[in-house]
């Protein structure tokens, strides 16, 4: 496999064959940026998606898993500035009406348009506006796309976000480019802020499926910034099928294989790359838990921690403060847990053993550690095999004035 | 039943006959300030407590809880600046060492002394500086020391925390008096960060201890400020028996009704107390969740309200953004929940009916609920008749502050 790209060289995503993009500006919410995205899916290929599990789903999303029921998708219609979500009904007329105005342009049934949006939740749809915009976003449409489009799909991000891969099945060069917005209201469950992945294999769409399933696990639904899940969560895959490679169609081959790595590992970056523009975040974190009698229980543990605020500001000080790990260890709500079998590492640095400060440990090593921009808080539990990996950042001032200020 | 004092009134207290408190300076961690409380209960009292959930309890509750079952306590030793807790078995025999130089200087069994600690995680008690003070505190024991011990329990509190019932019971007077520290690593799990309450009537010890269970659990054990349940909590019940009332030993009682009733109302004032004065606080927020299938989905959702950081920081802002209260609902984790069953209000506003905004909401009255000192969430799920009340605080720039700089 080869990497290609990272969020910090935006320029030097790989374009994908079959899949184009356009961006405009329809005025939504902000003025001179684009806020407006069409992607474009070459006819026969074939998509897949997964979206948020809060029971409040915006009516975008609603919209979207009923068209994926019935057609194959051939474009995706995404707007920043405005989630259409919490607004009921004239919310879903909203989000139809959209679909129909890019479906009318081009002369294709509704429910092949699959309509995406994020922003302010509670504020209805200017369906005008996008149907005006339209056009202008299918005249701009370009594989070369991807930077302009990862830019118009951002609201409190700082960076857009993407990045590519690109591997060799049977000779034959297939590339895989996938762009991601979010920054808070970051607690993916079973999807993630909006993250648009693309590639030019063919791919059976239950295999299709079956892949994202598996990448947003360890990547988008292993994150969180403020344990918040968004109403408007939702991960696409999208395959034109264009490349000369041959179909995948078995579950069990050596090309599946290697293409489900590539989806992750795209995966894995954009959902990385969320975590790093985390509002206010100034630290990587990422907390492994290991020991675990259940990935579930693991994970429990990894997100207490992840989510603890004392934990998260003690991150922001670089304050080795260790005794808040072990508080939210100890509220995890495990079963029979026995303390004198825990460890706690910050990097190789083991804070905590058989229930107490390590022996050998400095609080100058702690502080070593702990001022770094990134760090790995590993737990053992002691009691099994099983572990997870949570990615995390810190809770900083930013965070607050972000949050504060964010609307009014 | 006669209401008296309030934690803006420190001095508005009732001493309790036959319970005595002292004060004094050991020079834990702060300087020029008491960090060292005795409580001392009559010969004859009986003492009820309930303890943190923490799977990491410190040092000092094992203790506590061990000395509790094998004798009934006559001292309660409390010390701020140090919370004993993630200190293994050194921890383990600095409480007892505590312990003993009081027990030793009152010629009593050591298990009629219960240790209480409070303040940084992870550092060993230093003993000798308290057994070198217990002899002051002894020294100071009066019944009028319930606000000098109020101060010398606090750590990160801005202010102590007190409240008094009198009651009649069978034409004599009974006074309950109840003191409390808490502002930060607060969400009480069966019992709060340290709350002592005392009374001269004279009480059965097991309906001593089913009063204190039941008083805690819409008190204690309804309020957040960030999630975190601390490893030291405990709250303690005494009862000198002193008073000329009689004895209550009977559960269906009128009596022991009327004493349950004053002791609940002590406990609500002291968890109320605790969340105005959270690390941060500006705003005192009431979440009520009713229409709930059970009082345990009740409480999920009003957590999850609770410890939203966007739901506080849109609260600190005073900014009426709705849409982050039902994302908070729609991922509580609720099977089944029909949103447009849901009715959201902030205090007597309506800002969601039917999955989406209000029809008669405006911008204005949300503006001017949320612009309140205190103000109520009302959530109605629409499913059922159970319902929950949880109290919490938002999240400002000074929750950031104080945690950031708390050790360093």
């Amino acid at each position: 496999m080869v990497e290609t790209g990272s969020t910090s060289e935006v320029l030097a995503f790989k374009p994908v064959p079959g899949v184009r993009l356009g961006a405009t500006s329809a005025g939504i919410k902000y003025s001179n940026r684009n806020d407006l995205v069409i992607i474009e899916l070459a006819e026969g290929g074939s998509c897949a998606a997964v979206f948020t599990q809060n029971a409040f789903c915006a009516a975008p999303v609603t919209v979207a898993r009923e068209h994926l029921s019935t057609a194959m998708p051939r474009y995706l219609l995404i707007n920043s500035g405005n989630a259409n979500a919490g607004t009921g009904e004239p919310g879903l007329r909203a989000a139809r009406e959209s679909c129909k105005a890019l479906a009318a342009t081009r002369g294709c049934p509704i429910n092949q348009v699959l309509p995406f949006s994020t922003g302010v939740i509670g504020e209805l749809l200017p369906v005008e506006k996008i149907a005006v915009a339209v056009p202008d976003a299918l005249t701009a449409l370009t594989e070369q796309g991807w930077a302009t489009a990862a830019r118009a799909i951002m609201t409190t991000d700082t960076v857009p976000k993407i990045t590519s891969r690109q591997i060799e099945l049977s000779g034959k060069t297939v590339t895989i480019t996938g762009m991601a917005k979010g920054s808070g209201m970051i607690r993916p469950d079973m999807a993630t802020m909006l993250a648009y992945i693309a590639t030019d294999a063919l791919v059976d769409k239950h295999l299709l499926q079956l892949c994202l399933e598996r990448a947003v696990q360890p990547s988008f639904n292993s994150i969180t910034v403020d344990g918040d899940t968004s109403t408007n969560d939702a991960c696409v895959l999208m395959a034109s099928g264009v490349s000369e490679s041959p179909p995948i169609t078995d579950a069990h081959s050596e090309s599946f294989a290697t293409f489900c790595a590539a989806v992750e590992s795209v995966c894995m970056e954009l959902a990385r790359a969320i975590v790093l523009d985390g509002e206010g975040a100034t630290k990587l974190v990422e907390v492994l838990v290991q020991g675990a009698e259940s990935e579930s229980e693991a994970r429990d543990v990894g997100y207490t921690i992840a989510h603890s605020p004392l934990v998260k500001t003690a991150l922001f000080a670089s304050d080795p403060n260790w005794g808040r790990i072990l508080a939210a260890v100890g509220r995890a709500g495990l079963e029979n847990l026995e303390i004198d079998q825990i460890k706690i590492w910050l990097d190789d640095v083991c804070i905590v053993r058989a229930g107490g400060r390590a022996d050998d440990y400095t609080e100058a090593a702690g502080q070593r550690v702990m001022s770094q921009d990134a760090l790995t808080i590993r737990v053992d539990l002691g009691r099994g095999m099983s572990e997870a990996r949570i990615l995390t950042c810190d809770l900083s001032y930013d965070y607050v004035k972000i949050n504060a200020e964010y609307r009014t």
